[in-house]
């Protein structure tokens, strides 16, 4: 085989990765500044993602600026106080922080910028061109662990408002918003695991052979 | 902190495996099977991946039968006739085979399996169901790039044909099709840099700091 090989210690080192890596409700963030340094060496991961045509349709805003972080935390107050309406029956739901939007040292607003030209391989399936982005959020996020960042992804947010609030370019798709900083824990399990909100699936649960006819984990 | 501390040398390994991650477009796949016990260190990576309220919303159909494989590839074929024409005045184009699914040993289809309840964190912006399996899907990628295994990504592909082929349950949506091989390459650039299809675009051009108003890369 040409090109780079990897061995089973490497493996393992990226198992370990994977397997630590946890997502930051939002309460265990410390106060301390991430260098430039490393946020760069983490976006320089997430621009080595795949994406469907070699696209490339990725574009990072970096907020730092406390006032427009504060706008974010107002349009995310709105957003909960609906789902806490639609979690009324589950009152544990308050218990969690869900966001770090000002008491983490950065956000990363992550956007999808459709191109107008078409692209190969996104002209029957062109979801492929925002999911091209999330593959970036991924490594993003792994290379976040390993430099041992928390990360919290904040989802309860009005897209729309939150593109006015960084002036969006209009055709952009906003993918995800996170909060990035340096944490007290990463814990043992997700925080949702262990507030028993939700169990974790089974391997065997989630596969199917050839096809969804018959059982599934023959 | 508590909780498992990666160091240098780790992050190094990572970034390696993230830098050396390729597309395979199709033609370097070897005739040679992937053991049990790997593809299930893949999937095992994909479901440690982040799902927002802790959703797990994919699903794995691992398809090695051939007949199906190869009602797959019509579907390819036709949708691919059709990408033809979109691109009739880039005739490198034909140049690519952008499909592996039935020279690899196991095709993998992925789907968003969505919930009938509400999800915490998805009552807002609900792209982040779908979205939570994309990064299942990069984590799997990851982890077949360390296991020295080649990824193509189909997405030349009628979601609708390919969910009758497969029995999908009709509220499934088709998030990736993979083709997964071991290749005789991995190349140095993506292929579709290599051909001077598309250009590797800057980091600094995709960059913004606090809002878009203003200079990217200030």
């Amino acid at each position: 085989m040409k090109g780079r090989y990897f061995k089973q210690q490497e493996r393992q080192v990226l198992e370990d990765i994977i397997q630590h890596r946890r997502t930051e409700l939002g309460k265990n963030f410390l106060n301390q500044e991430i260098p430039e340094t490393v946020l760069n060496r983490l976006i320089g991961a997430a621009l080595a993602a795949p994406s469907v045509g070699f696209s490339q349709p990725w574009e990072f805003v970096i907020i730092r600026d406390l006032s427009i972080r504060e706008q974010i935390k107002d349009c995310f107050e709105v957003e909960n106080e609906k789902a806490k309406k639609i979690f009324r029956t589950k009152p544990s739901y308050d218990q969690f922080k869900l966001e770090g939007i000002t008491n983490t040292p950065v956000n990363l607003a992550i956007f999808y910028k459709p191109s107008s030209n078409p692209i190969l391989g996104q002209t029957s399936m062109d979801k492929s061109g925002p999911y091209s982005v999330c593959l970036a959020v991924e490594n993003l996020w792994l290379m976040a662990r390993a430099e041992n960042i928390g990360v919290c992804w904040v989802s309860i947010l009005d897209e729309e408002q939150v593109k006015q609030i960084l002036n969006a370019p209009v055709e952009n798709e906003l993918v995800a918003y996170l909060c990035l900083g340096y944490v007290k824990e990463f814990t043992d399990r997700p925080q949702l695991e262990l507030a028993n909100w939700e169990r974790r699936k089974s391997q065997e649960s989630l596969i199917y052979y050839d096809s969804y006819q018959g059982n599934s984990s023959q």
